[in-house]
């Protein structure tokens, strides 16, 4: 079983290891604030009160052994930069930062981080993609020009058939699955009738499947 | 054509008025910091120095026409609350505000906002999701036991026919498409190859899927 | 007997507690800061360190027991408005908070607070009542036209009787009670004769009682 | 016409500024806050932006020719001292200071205040007396064990002539007025009934009016 | 024999404390922080580390009991205010106060200080006095027209008498007294010889001794 | 006649800039601080608001033809030990500089600084001896064991001759001079009589001086 | 002729642009503070204000077309690393960094500097060096054994030749050159005869060189 | 053997006191800073967490008794002047201070310091140097015209005798020594061969050592 540690409780990092934890992961939490270790103490695996840029700290920690180290420190850019540099020197196989903009971003790549993500850049995008339809509850951009979006399903089409809703037809878009409370019926036929509730999940070109949005 | 307005120019909310400037939308930009307004002036239709607390200049700027308004001020909670309050007695229709903590939620909801995000705390979540496999690109959860997964198709199936690696059977999950550079095969059939670089979008219970990250 | 608890313990929540205390009431005054605990201490039912924001301490000290609980932070709006929202989701039966001003208030009610009170507001308007005539010593607005007021007898009635001064007549005003040191005599008749140093509590119409604070 | 000034524009000056001019009189608004000043131009005879502790911009402006002047300051204890000394040498005939804390009072009426008012002890003493009872309104604290009240008129003596009531016997309290709307009945007669939603104005002993409260 | 107690360890406080105890008086320094405190710990009669704002303090150390209590707070008028009147309420014989400004000066009065002193004003007007002239040593200002002064003798009455140095004829200014090392000669006849170092005191109108000092 | 300039405006520098002007001298007043500067334009012969850091500014301003250069920069050593040994460079001839502590006034000897002065330090000990008897306004030392005084009357002189008063006999004390209203009596008789009211100027050693004070 | 830019003008960063500029290099010196450009403008070829993080300006300025450009920032590291990756991908040819400790030279190093200096650490090592004997005044470090050391002839070698001195023999040392006031002798043969006040650069074995210093 | 003492731990000092110590001298390292003084705890003889202000503390040191004292103090001007002060009259022998700038400096010399060194200033002068040629490796100026340099040996010498090279014909310019790996090679012959990657050290007027550089 992967073994993850969390560096910077903030909100991004707290939700990270926390949700890391429920799948059933081992997470070590750290930061230098007692108060936001003690909130997680009891959520996570373990956590601990310390300065990550204190390398015999990290030592003691034996944060080598952790199979992704996660430097979630988003307010201070410097120590950001220079724990990131700091783990990878001590031999941690891979190693995630947090970036505020893209120059940072740049850095943090050529230093050595593994890999690098932009919570709230990414956050915006998402956030958008869902205001712009009301229905629209997720979505996966396969390309430019396609995606699979979940929406709920229009009202014009409850109780028809997905042949008489004719999806693919009129909207270039093929219905892959039909979530129904907790149950999922997937690769759903032409003569399944849609319920009123039920979410669809639909692929196609994104123009068809704005059209489909708007119903 | 839908008009937004972004209120609190953070990297959130930047990259939230961008999103829907690219995606064809009229976006108003508002923040309070004057370089925060000139640095995003030229990338949507229009962006305004204004202390959003300051009620005459909110209807100078026609708020309330616009069909949503998202409150992105993230570092003051308060300030936060009250435009989010302030929008709504100026009959704005759609109040879009990011809250802090479940508390924070709570409140914005009870005030009357008509969605509440949590840019941070959701990010974590999906951060979380993609570190676990190395593989996964990108998910939808259906319900807590079913998910859809966009992930690089493992090197054992590479080459062999979908029926070959025998998804369904062996892992209870369907390959819905299949992803090759820009182009998207929906609903392969079983006697479609895998190529390596080819990208599997599957559905199945979250059990079977992580066996299959795992390969 | 009522149980109060008091959160804040500025001088508008000091007042209010050491006020009740005094009329009987058991009261629970609650700070984040010691001093002012300490201050407090000898002088309340219990006065405990607490920081209001810490939803497990409110619970451990039985907050959803008090019958009133009252919301006297003042400088914190944001600590005001999540401290309220809290209180209400515990189960207080009655919560009073301070609101600073008037958007604020709305968010007060809106959340739920079931009465806001704005301390500095309504004290101008005492002041300003006392100010407008160095006689008048409180004062009671009835209705828009009607008010009781309690003033200092004006020389010109002493040594009179109330009919003499002929109070009703002349303006419109009626004398419903006089305070003579600590005594009380309540709807004195006609022929009462006004002594210097009395205090007369009348009810009329408001332009009357201005010509009588005049005199 | 008396003439008044406000010297301090704080929520407490502010609602004193601009009940004064509701009530008629004219007002001088002063700050040393920009802002402060602009928001209350219009709403007073006359506001100034002048730093109160500049010995020559008072004179400018004539203060000794106002029969009052507040002096409002609140957070800053010196200036609030520093400018009721100044303003009485002057030749300011009447200055009324706010004070913070009992001592803070004790210092102004050495040095010449003519009145020292203390609006958040004073406004939590008034909040305090709302609370025990919810049916009480407001409340003229006659003496020490006499008060009038003006409260919702008890469930139980709806539709009763206030003889049945028998107010006076029972109670030891006596029905001074009754407010229905915006009408006052003086002096109501023994077999005036009393309506649901009538507001009675009662005075009496203190401990009688509380048995009246909790019906 | 007088005891002295001496609130504020600045510089001033520091030197008066010290000099007091030179002296031979008690002294007892009061300051707030603990460095200046034990600084003059063990030159002092008594120096303790207390909250001049707290009153239960003061009393427990007998502040009343002290013939002379001086407020040497400078840097916080607030302060010096609120003391000095406390020190009054409590009973202090004599209150000697520093005062920063004029204003300031006038406050202490009328809260009853006894004496209000103005160190840097004063020590202004001195250290202009000593530098106008580069002989003079010291000054006693009599009148607006006569002074005391305390000069080098100048080069030209060296080696000559009294008389023939002539000085009240020609300067309407007459010798004192004449220091010579440690010994002090009294009225000194017109015959005596002034040495070259002797220190001369000379009484006379302040444009005579203006004369001498420029020789 | 002598020129002075005057850097650092605050309460000494002030009080040392007005006194020279009122002796008739040119005074060039100098602070960093605008305020300060328009606070005493109009009160000495030229005041400027320059850096005193900025050495070409001072040479602008012909700072080496003043006679005397006060430095009364006070809160910060830094810039008074640096702008010290600028001026000396400058070609000062006489530069006064005021000093903090005993330290920084070595400091300032051996840079260079002619004279240094130690304001609060010495109105501390000035003020120790003026409280000591109520009666002692002012004071030269003359030696350790000498001084004059200028005392008020003691009420046992008051009517007396000066023989009767014995002042010499039983005070070894000698009285110089008596000053009455604004006239000066110098070298006072034996048979001079004692007014009340009289303030009398007395040499004599310290202890004899002591007992005088006490009467 | 190489072009220079330093971006940074604090102590370090000046010294570096006014010794190159002395060199006869074109120098442009860049900061954010006006006042250190301003003292810099007339000392270098060209002195801009500008916000080094701002990548439009310093394309306008050509930064690319400077030879060497330094990153003269110091205090503030964050800037320091996102100016060095900028200036990099801007594709300028050599950046020199300034770090300030060895994890921000190593961060500097992985981003692309092309050469990392650590002035405070050198010139630690540096000033060492020359304190351990009072009469080396320069030294270059050949090898971890051998140094050449540039020191005042010790008083026993005056008047002596170099071979009487016998410097070889005894120390391991060899004198490479003279310096007698502004005239060099290099290789100066045995029979030189060394002068007071001559200074001789000296090649040997550390160990001997040290016997030689405490002559 | 020499005793040091280092006062300030910043980079320089730190890299001041590592040094010495290498060098096989006894060093006390003194910072306020507990950090700083446990960071060098371990790699320096002592050192110890005392405010250089306070002189019973560095009495207790025995500070007297170190050779050479070193003020590091390098953001404080202040305290690097008194300290400065206070070691000369504690009658420490030679005492270094540290300068940032000229005026820094000139008051450091005055007050006794018996060398003043400029650290930042001197580093910007070296690394001008370093970087006008990329190889040259060290340098000693001897005088305005002559210098000693360390360089690469150029490309085009490689391979061939010295007298081929022919340095002292064609360019003014000696051969001093050459560094061979660990080994050094002094007053090389004319017939020695130059290998790939010697370093030349030679002597010679800085025109003709230019044209060596740019080689």
């Amino acid at each position: 079983m992967k073994q993850f540690a969390v560096i910077g409780l903030g909100r991004f990092g707290t939700s990270l290891a926390l949700t890391l934890t429920r799948m059933g992961y081992d997470v070590l939490a750290v930061d230098t604030n007692e108060e936001k270790v003690n909130n997680i103490m009891e959520k996570v695996t373990h956590a601990v009160q310390v300065d990550a840029m204190d390398e015999q700290a990290l030592k003691a920690l034996g944060i080598r052994n952790f199979d992704v180290v996660i430097v979630a420190i988003g307010q201070d850019i410097q120590t950001n930069i220079l724990v990131t540099v700091m783990l990878k020197d001590l031999g941690v196989k891979t190693v995630v930062s947090k970036a505020v903009t893209e120059l940072h971003g740049k850095v943090l790549e050529r230093i050595g981080a593994d890999k690098v993500v932009f919570p709230e850049r990414d956050m915006g995008v998402r956030v958008a993609q869902a205001l712009v339809s009301k229905n629209i509850m997720d979505q996966i951009n396969l390309s430019p020009d396609y995606s699979i979006i979940e929406l709920m399903a229009p009202v014009e089409f409850v109780g028809k058939t997905l042949a008489e809703g004719n999806v693919r037809m009129k909207h270039g878009a093929t219905v892959l699955a039909i979530r129904r409370g907790n149950d999922v019926i997937i690769s759903p036929g032409a003569k399944h009738v849609v319920n009123d509730g039920d979410v669809l999940v639909v692929v196609g070109r994104n123009d068809k499947l704005r059209d489909l949005e708007e119903k």
